[in-house]
């Protein structure tokens, strides 16, 4: 299936694709104009703790839904959904390892499971190519993102801590500041970055030793750019050694029938 | 002590002076420009379920900071206060049943206990008056706010659920568009109104049948304009029978130390 048969497609046809495992890959440029979501699951006795973490972490982690405790539909973001087949894959951390990679949870599911969705910078891919300012990663196959554990820690809540993951950008110099602008205008897609310039300021000393993702190139006249990433949820997850955290597989988001421009606001503390 | 004395005063110190009893009354054109917040304190096995609450319905409850279980002071919106001493009364429901009114909680503190706190329109106070069309309690001691239990359903969590409660102010036609114009700008402050003209329409039967508060008049070339109010959390926990729930006494607010002007976005769903 070509990513051109998805890009203008509803939000639910794209989750059926991924269900029925037609589409198999990222979700960039899939759906454009819906929110598209980072997926955290937690037990039940972790989910005000977690809660509070993304309350208190509105760049990585803005809230998007939460589940009610057993029900993998989020209410408000896509009710007809499933959160245990509608993502391409998911990644089982327990104690603070990787423990699995799995296509589907429906083997691994309890009642005690809560699923959160929180914000992604792919929602923006339509509004990026809108206004002619795309991000490397929508021109160029080649281009992958670069995601770094920053020196920057999160604000911790309950058994939650550890750094903010960051997600490179290298961008043209005339572009650096209406990229600001408008990634500003979208908290609950990480808002503005975090960071512009040196890289070792945010303790990232190497740009070729990625922590995931992949190196991307700084070509003459670009400045590299870092935003909040909703990766963090695995460096905290594996910095924390928290118990059990299930989130999606890098890339493959899950695609909310929640519209970008119906949501442009945020959390605000 | 005279309300003049602490309109233009800190957030601290007006915390200051109701936590040494030397201001007692509402809080309203008090430390004018700050968030004013409504308390609720719930058991923490309730936390998350009343944080989703919040979460679900952000017009009557946006979340303004949410504190560590068992820890009085919010972090970010007021780090060095106590909520124990800070507000100038509180009310405890249990079991739905208001069963003590107290001017401290230091006697009633358990380290399960979990703070939150919303906005509140008094956070507007300040604007209000400076845009030059200030709400009627703001130009008359006589005017009092009055408090329905509406018609229209708060969105559920686990425990929690029952009626909005709305604020009614009656306002001049010419003045109907620009408040809901200047209210939408500020979410956390229960944003833009729920309801506008004839009351019967969310189901407030008769204006004289206040809930809470005191019946306002209103007056010819006034329309009636119904906003979303934080009271909410009480008619919950009564027609929920939430097993313990702690509010601030209406009126009394909890000031805090964030700047209206800082933060007017909110919650987005």
């Amino acid at each position: 299936m070509e990513r051109s048969e998805l890009e203008f497609a509803t939000s639910e046809a794209v989750r059926l694709a991924i269900r029925e495992k037609r589409w198999r890959g990222v979700t960039k440029r899939l759906a454009l104009g819906y929110h598209q979501a980072n997926v955290t699951i937690v037990p039940k006795d972790l989910a005000f703790d977690f809660m509070r973490f993304c309350f208190n972490n509105p760049k990585p982690l803005p809230l998007l839904d939460i589940c009610e405790p057993g029900n993998p539909s989020p209410p408000r973001a896509a009710p007809n959904a499933d959160l245990r087949t509608d993502v391409g894959g998911y990644v089982i951390l327990r104690n603070g390892e990787v423990v699995e990679t799995v296509s589907s949870l429906e083997n691994h599911w309890r009642d005690d499971h809560v699923a959160f969705l929180t914000g992604c910078n792919l929602s923006l891919d339509r509004i990026m190519l809108e206004s002619r300012i795309p991000l490397p990663h929508l021109i160029s196959d080649k281009a992958f993102p670069a995601q770094f554990r920053s020196s920057i820690s999160c604000v911790p809540a309950g058994p939650f801590h550890g750094p903010l993951v960051v997600s490179l950008r290298p961008v043209a110099e005339e572009l650096v500041v209406p990229l600001v602008e408008l990634t500003s205008r979208f908290p609950l897609s990480h808002g503005g970055p975090v960071h512009i310039g040196d890289p070792r300021k945010i303790g990232v000393d190497d740009l070729q030793q990625v922590h995931w993702g992949r190196p991307n190139e700084i070509l003459p006249g670009q400045i590299p750019m870092f935003w909040a990433c909703g990766i963090t949820v695995q460096a905290v997850a594996l910095a924390a050694k928290i118990p059990e955290i299930i989130v999606h597989a890098p890339g493959n988001m899950f695609v909310t029938d929640l519209l970008v421009r119906e949501l442009s606001t945020a959390p605000a503390v």
